[in-house]
């Protein structure tokens, strides 16, 4: 099958066009089938591909001048959103020139661009941002959202909740994903007003919504291996995210620095490497790159500003297989299927919406 | 000095008497200072003692047989504030029987008894669960609210500051402890109303509180050691709490699993061994163990539900520590200096209080 191009934001990233375009062509290099939309700075995008033919046979360039600043607030960023390279990308999304769009740009500018041009789906009130985190067991967990909504409300944590499964079943291929809700505990009484009504509503609407929901999860259980899909508002989510993030680089550290307080240590280290090696895998982030925007009549990927090379064709293959399995779809059909409406009317019984 | 004795609510915990005994009985073999209210079961008390005279000699028992347990809920624990060993551990503080108590029991009961029962200091509205975790730096950061508080307002939070700032003097030394937010970025324009509202509170009184205060610091870099002092709301922090033990745990099995992996691995570990123990000290949960409620008329320390013996020594040392270092009446002259009234007003002038 002929997979539709994915457009690339050479621009965004701490490290700019360089990496966006290697990390696009080892993608390539993996996947042959990939083609690409690269929309940046002409010449320097131009540049970056000389050394890499493969990618610069498989591409055509968008030439924008304008880039979206790390500082820059969502408002300033949408009133660019047609001349600046993310912009760009997502329009191509939309105009249907692209199947999904890429970017390591301002997360905040992304959501609002997305959310402005791409629009949320049917049902869906605000978009998603979801993750894969590996886990203990078989199968990577679905987590969202992840920064997207500061504030969240019992129906968006309710639309989360389909949105991620429908991510699940393509990563698991189970039909009725174990669907949680991130607490501080997992007795009924923990948490907020906003966590009690989400869990009512999601346990009433279990079998509909073909999900196998069993309550709370706490942020030390999500990579065990037992739940599918963790469901969260943006700021907790986020954090637990950084958390995670943060404590995998400090492991990582004290590693390092264990191993190299002695000859003996670093002989062991030797010895010792292809098991380390498994673990630094499994330490960098780069290897779980690449979050998507859920909830939008199309497809964007955030990946993650400090990404490598590595990390960015990580990001890029996960686009790739959310285009290839056709996720949006997939949630678009859930979703119709359910009902607006019936969703709509649980939130309002469950005194939720606060 | 003498110290006032420690009374430990000897039945809380997973794993109940018997590994409450043991912690208390290593407490005291590495500090022959300390001496102990034991609380709970008379004659299970005397049973776990047998093997542990010295901890018999340093020790009172004070009989309790009823038994706060995880399921139920604050308001039940409060009827059963002066029949149970957690309650009757916590009033013995109260009557100056102890100069602090320990448990390993229900979280919300134990905050919802202490407060009851030695009520919050003079401008301190809400007590604040504080733990130390581990840096890359030379000192331990201090990290509140953990999960006593599940909603904060802006006022809690300027408190919770002030708070962690008087434990952090005693860890670090420092007259002025760097104090940061907990939010999902570190520019100006991020997070809720409530996290913007406290920053400028804070910054505006730093040197009031005689702290260096530079705004938010995000969930990946609190243990980097360019922070002492990390202030969040309960939920988020007790996310980020577990989110890095969780990590912490994974990250420990995975290393297992890979040195396990083949037998070159396996020789590669032994040969290691001193940087892996290394790691694994600081992987364990155990050696982090006790997060003080801090805020009241009183000291209580929360010892993890499933520490073993090594975990409930350390938070019985860290309980001694705050004892020593007189750090309830620190806060409280702390919070006298700076006034009650200001930090009212300063309050409600920022529009907190959400």
């Amino acid at each position: 099958m002929t997979l539709p191009r994915i457009a690339v934001d050479a621009m965004g990233g701490d490290e700019g066009v360089r990496v966006m375009i290697e990390g696009a062509a080892l993608a390539r290099r993996r996947h042959e089938r990939f083609k690409f939309l690269l929309v940046g700075d002409q010449p320097a995008i131009e540049q970056a591909l000389q050394r890499h033919p493969n990618l610069r046979a498989a591409s055509e360039i968008l030439h924008s001048d304008d880039v979206i600043s790390g500082e820059d607030k969502p408002s300033q960023a949408l009133r660019r959103a047609k001349t600046t390279s993310m912009g760009m990308a997502i329009h191509a999304v939309k105009s249907g020139d692209a199947g999904a769009a890429v970017s390591a740009g301002n997360t905040g500018a992304l959501m609002a661009i997305s959310k402005l041009a791409l629009r949320t789906m049917p049902g869906i009130d605000r978009p998603a941002l979801a993750a894969l985190l590996p886990t203990l067991g078989d199968n990577d967990v679905v987590m969202l959202d992840l920064g997207a909504n500061t504030d969240c409300d019992t129906r968006n944590l309710v639309q989360f909740a389909v949105m991620g499964a429908a991510y699940s079943r393509v990563v698991t291929n189970r039909t009725s994903p174990r669907v949680r809700l991130l607490n501080i505990g997992t007795e009924e009484i923990k948490g907020t007003d906003l966590l009690r009504d989400a869990a009512t509503i999601l346990k009433s609407a279990a079998e509909e919504l073909s999900i196998d929901f069993d309550g709370f999860t706490e942020a030390d259980k999500v990579c065990q291996g037992d739940v599918d899909v963790v469901v969260t508002d943006g700021f907790s989510g986020n954090i637990a995210l950084k958390a995670v993030e943060g404590t995998a680089r400090f492991v990582g550290d004290l590693l390092r620095r264990s191993f190299s307080s002695s000859l003996r240590s670093k002989i062991g280290f030797l010895i010792s490497r292809p098991a380390t090696e498994l673990l630094k895998h499994h330490l960098d982030p780069n290897n779980h790159n690449g979050a998507a925007f859920l909830g939008l009549n199309g497809l964007v990927v955030k990946s993650h500003g400090s990404a490598n090379a590595v990390g960015v064709a990580n990001a890029v293959a996960v686009t790739a297989r959310l285009i290839e399995e056709n996720v949006t779809e997939r949630i678009t059909a859930d979703l119709a299927r359910i009902g607006e409406d019936s969703l709509r009317f649980r939130n309002e019984a469950a005194g939720g919406a606060a």
